[in-house]
């Protein structure tokens, strides 16, 4: 099987490191990618340091990435959707059971078998490794056409922020009659609030720090709030039809049930390793609110988001970096410090090695 | 002003005690109505006791009770829905302010004002006084229409009971094509039971007590699940559609979203003064799981369920009782001793007197 180049943590305690892993040679049905770009997600980082045990322990040596942008370079003799110098992209899953009800419905992320992940899942090979790597390969079923024309390394964060927010935003029949909220200005927060101005929402961006108001405004926010201030806090209350909490760190959810009105709906895409407080049941019955989840989205729904995407000309804030600093890449992320996502120029791997 | 019998609790440490209420002389769109029944509701304790402090103080002397069934005997001039000698109910909700999209939309259950409770509610004559008295006056639109000829005690405690299980079986659609869970076999739940089961649902009943199942079942239980028990637990997996949860203790709710299969509710309908411990996140996301929290009903529904209940012959289980026995029937009803709720005979206050 090829040799490909990759980054891959040997354990939890320890950094990315160069790496060789094998690819499969491409089955009938399989597109061969030639990475250009991975973005970089906080799961990453938690999986690389086994922090998410209770889903699943982490597999070693642990190749991140899953939100890939590439070309094709081969295809398998029965690959209908692709050929090769197409620009395709392959987000957090590359396979699932394709017989059970969600699977059927194409929303293969809620799969009743578990999706396979695109990195720490196992298969016949062993387990899945991710985009960061030179070459990847993956059914065509679990690839997406990619529109966009330019700035392609933006376009990466859509396969996985990007479809974490547009899939709530859907599902729940966000729309311009709606006064929607977005706690947090991150890597998600970011999206959902390009998101949701394109919907036409009326978007309120949820944050701590006052220095991201104008930044936030400029990304298509309406009005922004700073969450530790009671007073603007309250200034909403009862009033938002929707909030998307991209916040993964426990904190008190009833400061947020508190600002939907009836039938208002708490959506947490941000998954704490340890449990929210809890929050007082009043707050839900008062107005039949609803506190839910949500994970990812189905392909048919991120094939559908990346083309609302290029139609509208969103993509992602972006830093883009070299392979070799992704060490110093998780740092600055764990201290806040990008805007709003690093994305890795595979190239620099190639020219690594 | 007319003088009426009642029983009230003077402060939260003493028990029921005879006391004398006024009520207002019918006005213009008002129904005085003699109650012949009241039920005994877990909010009646909660709230001479005070123990909803954050909701509201409780107003002394408390007259409790808005699980009534009475018969007209005035009505004001411009009365059209009632007329003397009629048999009516009247349950939470006394008044609302009419004007709010949820008043207008007939969910007076979710005022923006706040609505009126039967008892505890400040009004233009001092504070609301409810059923366990002899007599009470009420705007015709808070009144509701009585079709059962039988065993009219026992539907009293349709009127809170039953409908706060009823709108949340219908505004989430449950019907025969679903799986459906109530928590807790009380006087929520085994009114839960007979509706579900009459909507045609798969009714899964979920209990700590083993010598409830055979009760359970004649009610209406398709399947009874002792939920200490994790085999018993663990067989329905994924597998519900909706979990009515009418445990007003905390209690771990994970449990029971573990049961729920994709887009799954859990609501919330039992209230407990100190939250329940923090469901993971997880737990929520991994399947787009809710949890959600439903208040009684509006009026329009609650009408909508006393039909129901009249055309498929539901009633409550209970108990009658004297005026006299009522503080004896809370401390059996903290005891889990009723089946499942007890009703007030009215006329036992009257023959006191």
């Amino acid at each position: 099987m090829p040799q490909i180049a990759a980054y891959a943590a040997q354990s939890a305690d320890q950094p990315l490191v160069p790496h060789t892993i094998e690819r499969r040679t491409p089955n009938s049905k399989d597109i061969a990618i030639n990475i250009r770009y991975c973005g970089v997600c906080h799961s990453d980082l938690h999986m690389i340091r086994n922090e998410w045990g209770s889903w699943g322990e982490t597999l070693y040596p642990c190749v991140p990435g899953h939100e890939i942008i590439g070309t094709v370079v081969a295809v398998g003799k029965e690959v209908t959707k692709f050929g090769v110098g197409d620009t395709v992209g392959v987000g957090c899953m590359v396979d699932s059971c394709g017989q059970c009800s969600p699977c059927q419905a194409g929303e293969e992320n809620y799969c009743e078998q578990g999706f396979t992940l695109t990195y720490n899942s196992k298969d016949d090979y062993g387990h899945t490794f991710g985009g960061y790597s030179a070459h990847i390969v993956v059914d065509e079923q679990f690839v997406l056409s990619i529109a966009h024309k330019n700035n392609l390394a933006a376009v990466a964060p859509l396969l996985c922020a990007g479809i974490t927010m547009y899939s709530p935003l859907r599902h729940w029949n966000v729309d311009s009659t709606k006064k929607i909220g977005i706690v947090g200005l991150g890597g998600l927060g970011h999206m959902g609030v390009k998101l949701a101005h394109a919907m036409g929402a009326h978007v309120v961006l949820f944050t701590t720090s006052p220095n991201k108001a104008t930044e936030a405004k400029n990304l298509g926010a309406d009005e922004v709030v700073i969450s530790k201030d009671p007073g603007q806090m309250n200034a909403h209350a009862a009033s938002l039809d929707f909030i998307i909490n991209t916040v993964a760190v426990p904190h008190n959810l009833d400061n947020y049930l508190s600002l939907l009105k009836k039938d208002g709906i708490l959506c947490l895409v941000g998954i704490p390793t340890t449990p929210h407080p809890s929050s007082h049941v009043f707050n839900l019955v008062a107005k039949r609110r609803a506190i839910v989840g949500s994970l990812i989205g189905g392909i048919k729904e991120t094939q559908e988001m990346l083309d609302f995407c290029a139609k509208h000309n969103i993509v992602s804030d972006i830093e883009i970096i070299p392979m070799k600093d992704i060490n110093q890449a998780y740092e600055r992320m764990l201290n806040n410090d990008v805007k709003y996502r690093f994305v890795i120029d595979m190239q620099t791997l190639r020219d690594e090695r």
